[in-house]
C-alpha cells in the first residue's frame, strides 16, 4: 500500500536566495503556474512582510485559477515587542490573502537570544501567539521550527517545547528545518525518532533541508521515511549557499523508488520539461549532470556498450529516462562504432544499416577528426552536416575565397581597433563574388560581422538567427600559445537551437570553421523545412 | 575512539568518462602530485588495457617521489575465452608496474549472460582466476564488484559468491558498486548487513557511488557507518552521467563531523584549493554552489546579519570555512576581502595589517577587476604584480607602445598567414624603442614571438622562460561572439612555475595582458633573486 507525501515548493522564496537566481514578478508567476501544471502541492510565493515585489505577485497569481496547487505566503513569527494583532509582518502574511500560511519561528536557543534578543520563555510565548492569530484565517497553516537539528543538538527539551507550543495553538504540520545544512541523515532519523517519542507517534510533521553538507535529498527521504508527510525543497536544489533539497531528485525517488504517492508523481513525465523551464525563465544554464533530468543524467559513452544499451536499457539505466521526460543520449565519443552512427543518423532522419561500406567510412573520419581535436558531442550541426558530405551530398550554399583580420593597438592605453575583410562566393563554384568588411569588439567578433553583412545579402533569413554561445578550449599537446584550440558555437533561430565546431592552431580559423558551419545548418534547416535540401 | 577510512581517488580514471573532463597525459601528472600533496590514500590513474594514453601516465608518473599516495591501475578480469596468464588486459594492468592494482568483475547475472556473453559459473572462475593471478605482483590488491546493488537485488546468492571467490583468491578489499546509480541509502545499509551476514562481520569492504539518484555522498557516508574501510570517488564528484561520489563533500565530512581519521584529514585546510585546482587544469569552471568548496559555500547575504555571523559563526555556518580552506564571504561588503589579502600578501612577502588603508584599496580594486571578469585563484603572479603597484612600487621593466596582428587567409584551402608587429620601449618611459615583427601558427602565437624578439635583445633571461599552458574561458554575459573572454597563462623557467590573467572582449588583447605580465614576473622574481627589486 502506498502513503502519500505532499510536495511543498520554495523555489519563488528560498530558491531566489541564490546569490545568481533572480527572478522579476513575471517570472516568478510563470514559474508558479509550470509548477501547478506539474501537480506541486504547495507553491511559496514570498515573503510579503519583508520584500514589497513579493507583495506584489500574490496579488497578481490570485487572478490565475490553478489546476491544483495551493499558493503560500512566508514569513516569522511576531516581533518580540510587539503583540500578534499589531504586528507588520502577520498583518502582511493575512494581506497576501493565500489559503496557505508558513510561519518561522525559533528553535535554537543561541538564536532566540542573539538574533531575537528575547528569552527562551518569551519566544515560546511569541510562537503560540502568532500560530493562534493566524490559525483562523487559512485553510492550511505550516510551522517553520527554524535551525530545528541545530537547536535539537544544543537543547533538546526546548527545541522540542517550541514545537509542542506550535502544535497546541493549531499548526497542521510541524516543519523540521536544517537551517544551516549541516545535519547528516543518520542524525536526522534519530533526532526524529527522538521528537516521535516524545510529540507522540502521530506527529504530523515535514522536513526542509539545506545542502552544505551535500546530503539534502538523502535527508529529505530519511525523514519520509520516519514518516514526514511533506517535502520542502526546490528546482534543481537552487539555493542559498549550496543550495535547498532538489525536488527534481525527490519526487522521483519517491515515486518510481520507494513507492510513495503524490499528485507531482503522476505527471513525472513533465518533470524534465519543468526543470529546465524554471532555470530558462532565470536565464540561467541548466547543469548537465543534474540527476534524473540533466541533458547528461542518460548519457552513454562508448561504441561496443551502445548496442547492448538498446536492448537491455534498464542494465545501464537506473531508470527508463522517459519517465521522467529525459532522453537516452548515445555519444559519439573516440571509441565509437558503427552502431553509435546508425543510431546518431537515425536521429538525423537518416536510415542506415551498420553494414553499409558509408558507415565504416563516416566512423573513420569521425576517428580521424577526434584525434585531430574536433568533438562532436555538442556539435551535432556538424556532424549531420560531415554525414552529408559523405554520403556524397554536401550540403553547401556559398564558399569562403579568403579573409583577412586586423587587431591593431595603436598606443599603450588606446582600444584596440579590430577589422575583419571577407571574400565569399555565393553559390559555391559558379556565383557571384562579395568582397566586405567590417569591425567588431575581438577578432571573432569581427570576422562574424563581415561574413554575416556578406551573406545576408543572398540569405537574408541568417538575420533570424544568432550565436548564443561561443566557446574555447585549448587542446592538450604542444603547451603554450601554439597549441590547437577548438571552438564550440551555439546557435539558435526562432525554432531551433545547434551546435558546431571548428578545430586549429590558429583561433580565428577555427572560429571561421565553426561560424561557416552554423550559417550552413541555418541554411540548410530551412530548405529541408521547405521540402528542399 | 576514531577509526580510520582510506581514500581512494578515480578522478583520473572514472572522472574522465564525464562528457566534459578531458586530461592530457601532463594534466593527469599534475593532478596526481596534486590530490597526493592532500593526502589520498590511492589514486587511480587509468584503465592501461584500453587506452594507450593512460599506459603514458604509469610511466611517467614513476618519475616522481609521492609523499603519501600509492598509485593503482585499474582493468577488468580476464576475457571469458582466454586464461589468466595470456590476457591482454591483465598483462597490461601489470606493465602499469603499479604497486595497487584495481580490477572489476560482474556481480549481476544479466551482465555475465550479456556482456560477457558466458555462464555464471565461468565468471565464478574468471574473477577467482584473475585475482589468484594478480595477486604475487602488486602490495594491494582491491575486487571492484560492478553492479554489486543491482546484482544483489537480481540474485543475492550469486552476488555474495562472486565476492567470495574474490576474497578466497587473495582481495584485499571488496569494493561494493553501484554502478548504475540507482541504489538509495537506505537500501544500501540493508544490502550491507545482508553481506556482513553472510560472509562475516569482519569483512573488509569498500564503497564505490554514482549519483544518478542524487545520494552518492550519503550513500558513501552509510556504507562507511555499516563499516566500509575504503571510500571510492571523484574530486568535485565529476564523472560518468550524474557523477561519481563527490570526495570534497565526503572526506570533511567524515573527518568533520562523524569522527573518523584519514590522511588527507590532515590537510583539509588545503581542500578548497586542489578541488579548484582540478577543475582549473581541465578549464572547467568551478560550480559556485558546491558544498565545502564552492565560492557561495559560504557567502552570506544581507547586512543586518553581517555583525551576527562574524560575533557567532557557528550559529550560520555548519562548519568554519577555514577548516577546508574556503573563506567566509559577506555579500556586499569588503570585510570579507581584507583577511584573505594579508594573508595573500603574506604569501609574497609582504607584511601588511588589516587596519592598513592599503589594503582596503587593494580589496576594492581586486572586487573590480573580479566583476570585469579576472580572477586570481590561478594567477597569483597577476595578483603580485597589482598588489606592488597599489603600493606605489609598480613593476615595469618595459612599456608595450602599440601592436598589429594580421590574419590572412588568402585562398580557401591555404594555410593562414599569421603576422605580428609590436613596438616596445625598454626600460619604460626613456628607454630605447624597438620595433619588430614575427610570425606564429596562429595570432597569440604570433603576437608571443614578436614580443620575445623584442624584448630579448634586452633581458637574454626570457628564454630561460617557456609557457606551459594557455587557456582561455568565455565570460558569462553578452552572448555570442562578442563576449568577454578571461586568459589564463601558466609560465616556468628552470626553478619556478607562475600563473597570470587577462581579461578583454578582444582575445588578442586579454593574451597580450597575460603575456606582458608573466614576462614582467619572470624579470621581477630574477631581481628579487639578486637582492634588487
Amino acid at each position: 500500500m502506498s502513503r502519500k507525501v505532499e510536495i511543498y515548493d520554495t523555489t519563488l522564496r528560498d530558491g531566489t536566495q541564490a546569490e545568481e537566481f533572480n527572478l522579476s514578478v513575471e517570472d516568478k508567476v510563470r514559474v508558479a503556474l509550470k509548477l501547478d501544471e506539474l501537480g506541486i502541492d504547495y507553491i511559496e510565493g514570498g515573503w510579503p512582510g519583508s520584500n514589497p515585489k513579493d507583495a506584489r505577485f500574490f496579488r497578481e497569481i490570485r487572478d490565475y485559477r490553478l489546476r491544483h496547487a495551493r499558493i503560500a505566503a512566508f514569513g516569522s513569527t511576531h516581533h518580540p515587542r510587539k503583540e500578534a494583532h499589531l504586528d507588520e509582518n502577520l498583518k502582511a502574511l493575512l494581506e497576501a490573502k493565500t489559503p496557505v500560511v508558513t510561519i518561522f519561528g525559533k528553535t535554537w536557543t543561541i538564536h532566540v537570544k542573539e538574533a531575537l534578543k528575547t528569552t527562551l520563555e518569551r519566544n515560546l510565548e511569541i510562537i503560540e501567539a502568532s500560530v493562534r492569530f493566524l490559525r483562523p484565517h487559512v485553510e492550511k497553516l505550516f510551522y517553520d521550527a527554524e535551525h530545528f537539528f541545530d537547536g535539537f543538538k544544543e537543547d533538546p527539551d526546548y527545541a522540542l517545547e517550541t514545537l509542542k507550543r506550535a502544535r497546541e495553538a493549531g499548526a497542521d504540520v510541524l516543519v523540521l528545518c536544517d537551517t544551516n545544512g549541516g545535519t547528516l541523515p543518520h542524525e536526522i532519523v534519530e533526532i526524529i525518532r527522538e521528537v516521535k517519542k516524545h510529540l507522540g507517534k502521530k506527529t504530523v510533521f515535514g522536513i526542509h533541508a539545506h545542502n552544505d553538507s551535500d546530503c539534502a535529498v538523502a535527508n529529505s527521504l530519511a525523514a519520509v521515511l520516519e514518516g514526514a508527510v511533506q517535502v520542502q525543497g526546490t528546482m534543481n536544489g537552487v539555493g542559498e549557499r549550496c543550495g535547498n533539497a532538489n525536488l527534481c531528485s525527490i519526487i522521483p525517488n519517491l515515486v518510481l523508488k520507494m513507492g510513495y504517492e503524490c499528485e507531482a508523481g503522476k505527471n513525472l513525465h513533465r518533470l524534465t520539461e519543468v526543470s529546465r523551464f524554471v532555470f530558462e525563465v532565470a536565464n540561467l544554464p541548466h547543469p548537465r549532470h543534474l540527476p534524473y533530468v540533466g541533458r547528461s543524467a542518460f548519457a552513454h559513452k562508448g561504441g561496443v556498450h551502445v548496442s547492448a544499451i538498446l536492448r537491455h536499457p534498464r542494465t545501464y539505466e537506473h531508470i527508463d529516462p522517459e519517465r521522467v521526460g529525459n532522453t537516452r543520449r548515445v555519444l559519439v565519443s573516440d571509441l565509437s562504432g558503427r552502431s553509435n552512427i546508425v543510431y546518431k543518423a537515425r536521429q538525423f532522419g537518416l536510415e542506415l544499416s551498420a553494414e553499409d561500406p558509408v558507415v565504416g567510412r563516416i566512423v573513420e573520419e569521425v576517428k580521424k577528426r577526434e584525434a585531430e581535436g574536433y568533438e562532436y558531442e555538442a556539435a551535432e550541426a556538424s556532424l549531420e552536416l560531415l554525414m552529408y558530405q559523405l554520403l556524397g551530398e554536401p550540403k553547401r550554399y556559398f564558399e569562403l575565397l579568403g579573409y583577412r583580420v586586423l587587431d591593431l593597438r595603436p598606443s599603450e592605453d588606446g582600444p584596440p581597433l579590430v577589422e575583419a575583410t571577407v571574400v565569399v562566393r555565393v553559390p559555391p563554384g559558379v556565383g557571384e563574388v562579395e568582397h566586405t568588411a567590417a569591425v567588431g569588439n575581438g577578432p571573432v567578433n569581427a570576422l562574424d560581422h563581415a561574413l554575416r553583412k556578406a551573406l545576408e545579402r543572398f540569405y537574408p533569413q541568417l538575420k533570424e538567427m544568432k550565436l548564443e554561445d561561443y566557446k574555447v578550449r585549448v587542446l592538450p599537446g604542444i603547451p603554450g600559445t601554439g597549441a590547437r584550440v577548438r571552438v564550440l558555437i551555439t546557435s539558435r533561430d526562432h525554432h531551433r537551437q545547434w551546435g558546431t565546431v571548428g578545430v586549429s592552431e590558429d583561433i580565428l580559423e577555427a572560429s571561421c570553421q565553426a561560424l561557416i558551419e552554423s550559417y550552413t545548418y541555418k541554411l540548410y534547416l530551412d530548405r529541408k523545412a521547405k521540402g528542399g535540401s
